[in-house]
C-alpha cells in the first residue's frame, strides 16, 4: 500500500506540534512590536528573551550570545562577511573547506573578488579534512577559519573541538556553519570552544525563515543588517516573534530528547544503510562512523539521481540528490567531486534524511520501494549493460 | 468601562485572518522545501510563486520584479548596499532626507564610513522636501536617490513620482522606502516611476519576519545574502514559505478593500485630529494633507510621550511616542527635530496610528480617555505653572 514518507529533512523538516503551538499565541493575540513599551509590546519582549535563554541552554551559550537572524544563510553571511570587515586591516586571509554549505562557499567566493585570499581544504573519501592541512594553511594574515560542522550532504561530523583548539592557539576567530548538527546531536558551545556558530530553525522541526548566530561574549561583530536597535543594534528589524518562539520551543523539545532521538534515528538510520547497501554497485557516501545519526547517503553506479527522486515522489516518497538548495543545477554536487567520486558516479547520488518524526515503518517501505525502483532505472540505462559485462 | 485599543498599527498590526489562514496549510501539512523537485516541495515553490504574482498585482509590478526578503529592513539594506557596491566606480555619492528610517539612515551612515558621501535633504515644518533642493543636490557621481514615501513617525506622504521624474531625467536609480505606505495607499511601481521599492508585511497585518524588494526589470542588483540560489540567486535562505504566503494574502486584502479602508481609516483619523486639537497648547506634526490615512500624530508641550504612553497603556490604548524601533532611545526623534521642534517640545510627542481593524468606539474611547490623562500629567509638571502664566 502505498505511503507518505519523508525523507528530506535535511531539506527542512515539518514543524513540530510543540513548535506550532508555542507560535500560535503570537501569531493571534500577542501580536506587539517588542520594541513598543506597552504591556502587549512587553509581552513579545519577553517572549523573545525566554526563547533566547531557551536556545541558549540547548547548545551550552550564555543568553547575550544569542542573536536572532532570518535564517541560517543569513547567520553565515553576518558572521563571514562581518569578521572579514572588522579584521580586515589585520589580514585578508581566511581558511574553510571544500564541502561548506553554499551560504559560506558562496560568500567566500564574494570576498574573494573584494580581494580577500581563501584556502579551501580539500577532504578525504570520507568528507574528513586533516588537521596537519589546517595547521599548515594558518598565515600571520589568517583572520577567520569557517569550517562546517556536519555536511549537508553527506552527514559526514567534523572534529570541531580538534579544529577550535588550534583556531584558539594561533589566535584566530572560529566559526562553524552548524544548521545540519545543531537539534540532532548534542552541541556544546563551551566545550567546542568556537566563536561563532550559525543555526537555523526549520532544520530541527522549527519553523522556515528564522535562525540565529552564536557570538562568543567578548567578540563585538558589527552589523551586516543596519537600521533600528533590535539585538542591541547588531541585526536590524522588527523581531519574528512567532518564529524566535517557534525555533526556540522546537530546540527545547529537540535537547530535552536528545538521547532518545539520537538512539531511535541512528537505528532506523543503520537500518537503511544496511539495506540499500545490498544493492550492487551501491556505496554509502560520507564517514560511517562520525556521522549525523539521520543521514542515510548513497551513490547508485548507472542510476540519474533526478529520475531516481521522482520515481520516488511517484511511490510516496521524498528523498533529494544532492542538497536541496542546488537542486536547480544540472551539475553534480561539489561535495561528492570533493570526496572524490566522478562525474557520473556523483550524479547517481540519493540522500535520505530521517528525524524523530520517522518510524520503522517508514524504513521498512523505503527498503522494500527502493531497490526495484533502481533495478527498473538500471534496465533503461544505456550504461548498465556495459557494467554487467565489465566493460564500464 | 476600560477597552483595549490598538492604536499603534505603524508600529506593527495584528495579523489579518486571511493571511493567518492562507498560512496555516504551510506550517502544517504543506511543509516542503520549495527548492525540492518532489511533489510537497513542488506544492511550496507554486505557492510561493502565487504570492509573488498577488504582490506584484497589488503594486502595479511584474511578477519577477518581486524579491522575498526577512523584512523591510532587508530590503532597504539590499537596495542600497548593493546599488552602492554595484556602481561605486560610476560614483559615490548618494541623496537622502533627514526623515528616512533608521534602516535607511543607519546603512547610509555606514555607507559614509566606507567612503561614500550622502546629501540628506532637509524638510519644511510639514516633512516635505523641496523638489529644488533634489535637484540641486545631484551631481555628476550622484548614483542613488533613496526617500521614503510616507514618514512612520509624522505620516508625510512625500511626492514619490515628481522625485522619480527628476531622477530618470537625470539617469539615477531611485528607491523608496514604502514599508508605511504598501497596503494603506494605493500604489501603481510602473506610474510612480520607482526603480527599487521595499515593503514588510507586518505593517500590513501580514507576518513579522518576511518583506520585499521590488526591482525594475533590468536593473540586476547583486545579492546581498549569498548562498543557495532562492530568488534567482540574489537572495538566499529556504524561503519563509508561510511567511511569504501570509504577506501576499494580507496584501491582496488590502488592495481589494483599498478605497473603502482608506475612506473609513481616514475619517477615524481625521475625528482623532479634530478632538485632540482641542487641548490646549497641542500641535499635529506633519503634512495635514499630504498624510497616511491612518496617522494622527501630535505634540503636546510640557509633556513627557514616555510617561503618556506608559499612562494610556493603564487604560488600555497602545500608542507610541517617537517610533517603536527607536524607543530604547531617550534622544528626541530625529524627524520631530527635522520638522524644525524644539527638543523640549518634540519630547512630548503622541502617534496614534490606526487601520481597518480599528472601529469608531475606540475613537471615542481615546477621545474621551486622552485629554484627562494629558491634563493630570501636566498638573504634575513643574514647568506647566510656567505655561500658563505666559513664562515658558
Amino acid at each position: 500500500m502505498q505511503r507518505f514518507v519523508y525523507a528530506d529533512n535535511a531539506g527542512t523538516t515539518a514543524l513540530s506540534k510543540t513548535a506550532l503551538d508555542a507560535m500560535m499565541p503570537y501569531l493571534t493575540e500577542f501580536y506587539g512590536n517588542p520594541s513598543s513599551i506597552y504591556s502587549i509590546g512587553r509581552k513579545s519582549k519577553t517572549a523573545i528573551e525566554n526563547s533566547r535563554l531557551k536556545i541558549a541552554t540547548a547548545i551550552g551559550a550564555k543568553t547575550e550570545e544569542i542573536y536572532f537572524t532570518g535564517g541560517g544563510s543569513e547567520a553565515d553571511n553576518w558572521a563571514i562577511r562581518s569578521v572579514a570587515e572588522k579584521l580586515s586591516k589585520k589580514g585578508r586571509h581566511i581558511i574553510s573547506t571544500v564541502i561548506e554549505h553554499h551560504a559560506v562557499l558562496h560568500t567566500l567566493r564574494a570576498l574573494e573578488k573584494q580581494g580577500y585570499e581563501v584556502t579551501y581544504l580539500p577532504v578525504n573519501a570520507l568528507g574528513q579534512i586533516s588537521l596537519d592541512d589546517l595547521k599548515n594553511a594558518i598565515r600571520d594574515d589568517t583572520i577567520l577559519i569557517t569550517i562546517i560542522m556536519a555536511n549537508n550532504e553527506i552527514g559526514t561530523i567534523l572534529p570541531i573541538a580538534e579544529i577550535s583548539k588550534i583556531a584558539k592557539e594561533r589566535g584566530i576567530l572560529f566559526h562553524t556553519d552548524a544548521v545540519q548538527a545543531v537539534g540532532h546531536i548534542p552541541i556544546d558551545v563551551s566545550e567546542l570552544g568556537v566563536d561563532l556558530l550559525s543555526l537555523a530553525a526549520h532544520k530541527f522541526r522549527g519553523p522556515k525563515g528564522v535562525g540565529a548566530l552564536f557570538v562568543k561574549k567578548g567578540i563585538f561583530l558589527p552589523a551586516l543588517l543596519t537600521g533600528g536597535g533590535q539585538e542591541k543594534g547588531r541585526r536590524a528589524g522588527t523581531e519574528n516573534v512567532a518564529g524566535i518562539v517557534g525555533m526556540a520551543a522546537a530546540l527545547e523539545e529537540a535537547a530535552a530528547n536528545m538521547d532518545e532521538n539520537v538512539k531511535k534515528v541512528t537505528a532506523m538510520r543503520d537500518r537503511l544503510i544496511e539495506g540499500l547497501l545490498k544493492i550492487p554497485f551501491s556505496q554509502l557516501t560520507g564517514d560511517p562512523v562520525n556521522r549525523l545519526p539521520g543521514t542515510a547517503s548513497f551513490v547508485f553506479e548507472c542510476i540519474e539521481g533526478e529520475s531516481l527522486v521522482l520515481a520516488l515522489d511517484s511511490k510516496g516518497i521524498c528523498a533529494s540528490s544532492g542538497s536541496a538548495c542546488s537542486s536547480a543545477s544540472l551539475d553534480p554536487s561539489h561535495v561528492l567531486l570533493a570526496i572524490g567520486l566522478k562525474h557520473e558516479v556523483a550524479h547517481g547520488s540519493l540522500r535520505l534524511t530521517i528525524n524523530e518524526d520517522n518510524t520503522d515503518e517508514d524504513i521498512d517501505y523505503i527498503l522494500a520501494e527502493l531497490p526495484p525502483i533502481i533495478a527498473r532505472l538500471r534496465d533503461m540505462s544505456p550504461l548498465w549493460e556495459d557494467k554487467l559485462n565489465g566493460k564500464y
